[in-house]
């Protein structure tokens, strides 16, 4: 009622958040005006890329960069493919391969990737190549705590996925704004299971119930930024019980990752936009009774913790210059 | 080169940032899909919002609210109107109103605002009250430490400005994820001024410049979120000749502000998208030569830091729920 007696100036600050009615009328509204600002855009999103990149080149990325932390499975030509991408963005400072096959990895594999490493530290750069080879065959070695990591952040990514590097620092400086918070690309919800009546019990939905509802509240590390003391914190703090059950049930290392960093900070992960390039094909989310198997994990590890720590939100995290409405 | 081998599966990850030409062509192509896209829509955020506010009472605004730092000169019905709207508000836990003012607020004033605030307290919340009485009239009066604060962070903000609640509370939430950082709804940019040669002069920019870049690398404290320790660190440990310079020349304590906590973070601050309603209308900002002054202020602040602080960057926080390309 009172909102009414404001004059509104949104042009000024230009954040238009589209709401009901009000929102398909801008919509539809907008149609005809999208070709001069797109046309407009182009010109402004170079421009602010210019300006962007010299205030980059000036004050950004203080500092260490970050260390991909690429956990691998017997897929030797995707992680080539990954890693040669991967060298060449300007913020990598080094790559923690995690191996956890019964074979070392081959000499053919290690001077292939060496060979790019050496191609992408030229300019007074130098990456830093690394394998950790494990015995036991454990989802718990992803988390593996690193020692003498020279950067404060991880990018840990699955092998069969790619994103731009510009994508990757976007999401790196979203990171250096939440340094505590889990910010990624793939995100997850839980929901209170209302079928169950008084018993806290809550189900694991997928992207499309993301996608419907807009809410998230977990991140997965398939594609995530996230602090290093994390990676100690799961290997020697979280209850051995959560790490056995993952290494059992083969399955969920990351859903305990997003309650320990929710538990940890009291705070929901960040989601940052961005496009997601799939080389791979299968993994396990493409197994049958996934769902069914991640929701018995969100139940099994509340029971641990004696309560939900998750949090949830429907922040996103966009690139403004690519983003028309202000 | 490499990207085109990929197979695209954006639609799972549904993050589709249009670039260049295919943002038009992407643009263009949905003025049809609106329509459908905004019917869904309606559902789809009322869900998200029955489903979203359920998972917060349940698990988010862990613990404390926030503390409004509002600052108001000789313009008590704008102080009124504001207090009213915001102690609506759930996550609101206590106002702290700084007074810079020759005579000390009106017996009815006290009244009215008190008043306000005991009809918002009801359900065992009880907000609090304050009023920190100044001698002196100057600007940094706003960042003077509080003592014995309840709240981790302020929503610092001009009598002048109302944002709806939910807008206020999804900022708040944006905070909990990154309690360095500061976040609001005001973005400022600053750039190197070419013009200067080798000299690393700068040049204060305002909103449209922010809109064509999509480029920021301040957030005003006219409308923002930051955690309470920036309020002592700027009285007791930020450089003396920063506090009277601002004093001296009326203006720019919230560019100090901003340089404070780049100077602390080494990141860069996070703009959240929001409606702004601006219920008055005459502030410093639309006097004369505002830019040249605050060019000035950014130019001698780079010099008492002895290198320029700010760090910027493109992000911006938007509510998924209300955003139409994933």
């Amino acid at each position: 009622m009172r909102t009414s007696l404001f004059s509104r100036r949104t042009i000024r600050q230009g954040a238009v958040s589209a709401v009901g009615s009000a929102k398909i009328k801008l919509l539809l509204s907008c149609c005809i005006l999208f070709t001069f600002i797109a046309l407009a855009g182009r010109t402004a999103s170079f421009m602010g890329w210019k300006q962007y990149s010299a205030s980059l080149a000036r004050s950004s990325l203080p500092g260490k960069g970050y260390t991909l932390l690429i956990n691998t499975w017997k897929r030797n030509d995707l992680l080539k493919q990954s890693i040669s991408h991967y060298a060449s963005c300007p913020g990598l400072d080094s790559v923690h391969i995690v191996w956890s096959e019964p074979d070392p990895p081959s000499e053919s594999l290690i001077n292939f990737l060496n060979r790019v490493i050496k191609l992408n530290s030229k300019d007074g750069r130098k990456i830093e190549l690394k394998f950790d080879i494990n015995r036991e065959d454990s989802l718990n070695n992803r988390f593996k705590e690193i020692k003498d990591l020279k950067t404060d952040v991880v990018f840990s990514i699955d092998d069969d996925i790619i994103f731009p590097c510009t994508t990757v620092e976007f999401a790196f400086s979203v990171w250096q704004s939440a340094p505590d918070a889990m910010v990624g690309f793939v995100p997850r919800v839980h929901w209170l299971d209302k079928s169950k009546g008084n018993e806290d019990k809550y189900i694991y939905s997928g992207w499309w119930s993301v996608w419907w509802t807009g809410t998230y509240s977990m991140i997965l590390s398939k594609a995530a930024f996230f602090h290093k003391k994390y990676l100690s914190m799961y290997t020697y703090e979280m209850p051995s019980s959560i790490r056995e059950y993952v290494t059992k049930s083969r399955n969920c290392e990351d859903i305990a990752m997003s309650f320990l960093v929710a538990n940890a900070t009291g705070a929901p992960p960040i989601w940052v936009k961005g496009n997601i390039f799939e080389i791979g094909s299968t993994g396990i989310s493409s197994l049958g009774g996934h769902t069914e198997k991640r929701t018995e994990c969100v139940n099994r590890f509340v029971a641990e913790y004696e309560r939900m720590p998750l949090v949830s939100t429907t922040v996103k995290a966009v690139d403004s210059r690519f983003c028309w409405f202000w």
